[in-house]
């Protein structure tokens, strides 16, 4: 069964034990340990990427893993917790060989050093089909206060992070279009879609701000939907209030039918969360001091569903909201 | 991109929230709230099951569902953690359509039931290759008491739960080997590859007991290896002590070659575990009391390395240990 190259536990060996932490037992044991601070609770999540589906064959595997990652911290931030382990599993075609899996393992290396966490185990098998893989993360938060999807209220004011629309964009450039953009406008927005930007440090500084989170990545009125649903509210957004990165902005101009295909998009990774309106200062010196924009798009209502309103307050019709996989 | 059917979330509503526990915030949220009982610890594994790998195209989903947990329930077993929790995440091609989503829960329910845990979260997805699906399992543990694979000292003695090869030799007979097995010891041989009983009770009630345990996944000879190297210790096998089911003792009668197939066979899922001789009698009360063989199958001791040796105590030469996937 063994093909030459270092074969599965010389991988663990080589490539994925040197990121194990406390915990893990070395990797050598069935199952690893996780310990969970007095006064905290672990909060954990599971993402995966498959080849051909959230990525593309030829796309380098260190950033494979680092979106793999990344996804999964998003989902810790939306709900504030602090990540701390991750669990990955790989399914993978004999023909990616011991170097794409040096690549992928320096990927997760390098970013679970910069939002420290450490890997815990994780379990790879051989497949006929692409590349498939999966992350498990783990974070903590104080007993008690983590922020939900639910628990927005009327007259509360929806707040959203960075800017939306990058990774959307960034896909199309990818695919061949706006060919008349500035190369470093393009590199900005094919960077945010192949590389999200978990806001980590965001999430937890917003326990006791936030009444309702999310991360968009279905698209923002879909993620937003989630929220009015389990929170009972309805919610409208004002277009023009939407953040855009110079990219985006260069690219949108006046065309009100593309900035409702951002807000439709997804990939985002940014917060979305609601806050009452006492908070309009405390938020407002979080995003200076984490020199991150938070921008006021819009308010939760009475009601249900989703409203995209312009300038004059009228409804704007959107393309098909938010991705399904099936 | 929405097909006819129920669709992503529509499947989650219909099929998976029903299995949901407390902390799962009802799978509506981003992430999941683990929570640990004072004077525990977490214990934590993934494990993952590909279409054509591990399974066969046209195996029952809900087949495929316990087995999957049930991979992850012995490996929990193996560290003497009781099971409370898991996330399953599922790639799967469009062909697969509700029922079959449908009958993968139905698995999932009947054996979150049987072994008293409950679904956290999950992902889904959809591939162009074939099923690939993984489940990451928790369980907790009595502080500082988990039962690792080191730990295992010369003197000890070696025991195995259950019955050897069983597995094995269900795979074959499904392959069309064997054709003059009664059908009643066919079944029994089919049942075991198709769907392993992890020692879920015996796991735990082995803390205290055990210096050392494994479940045995890859093989009695190669998860044994990974007792000796981890315990820098070696071990012995007699191979006429290994504990057969009637079906196997049948086929095996007294072909050494085969009985020695089966130890370097895999899929047996009993734990494989390194006890004191003070332990002999409490091991004996336990077997009588799970109604469970136990079965003392070798020794350790100083040095490296696994011996199967005949009854004469003379060495097995033995197939290629173990199973590697790449």
């Amino acid at each position: 069964m063994k093909a030459p190259g270092l074969g599965e536990f010389g991988r663990i060996r080589e490539y994925f034990a040197p990121l194990a932490g406390l915990g893990s037992l070395d990797l050598t044991d069935d199952a690893a340990l996780l310990d969970c601070p007095p006064g905290y609770q672990l909060v954990i999540t599971v993402d995966q990427l498959v080849d051909g589906v959230h990525f593309l064959p030829d796309d380098s595997p260190d950033l494979v893993a680092r979106k793999l990652l990344r996804r999964n911290l998003s989902d810790l931030a939306a709900m504030g917790a602090t990540p701390r382990y991750y669990l990955v599993t790989s399914a993978l075609p004999k023909t990616r060989d011991d170097e794409w899996v040096r690549r992928f393992a320096a990927g997760l290396a390098e970013d679970q050093h910069r939002y420290g966490l450490a890997l815990l185990g994780g379990d790879s098998t051989s497949t006929p089909g692409p590349v498939s893989l999966t992350l498990t993360a783990i974070g903590h938060v104080a007993a008690g206060q983590e922020i939900r999807r639910k628990g927005a209220r009327a007259g509360d004011r929806l707040w959203v992070s960075g800017t939306i629309g990058d990774a959307f964009l960034g896909l199309k450039a990818l695919r061949g279009d706006y060919p008349e953009l500035a190369p470093e406008h393009r590199d900005a927005l094919v960077n945010r879609f192949r590389l999200p930007e978990p806001r980590c440090e965001l999430g937890p500084r917003l326990i006791g701000i936030a009444h309702a989170m999310i991360d968009v990545s279905d698209g923002l009125v879909a993620d937003l939907g989630h929220i009015c649903e389990t929170s009972r509210v309805a919610a409208s957004v004002e277009l023009p209030l939407v953040p855009l990165s110079a990219a985006a902005r260069q690219l949108v101009g006046r065309d009100t039918a593309l900035l409702a295909m951002l807000v439709a998009g997804g990939d985002d990774y940014e917060l979305l969360f609601a806050a009452p309106p006492e908070a309009d200062d405390e938020i407002a010196a979080l995003a200076r001091g984490l020199k991150l924009p938070i921008t006021r798009i819009g308010a939760v209502e009475a009601g249900a569903g989703v409203r995209v309103v312009d300038d004059k307050g009228r409804d704007v019709p959107l393309p098909n909201a938010g991705w399904r996989h099936f």
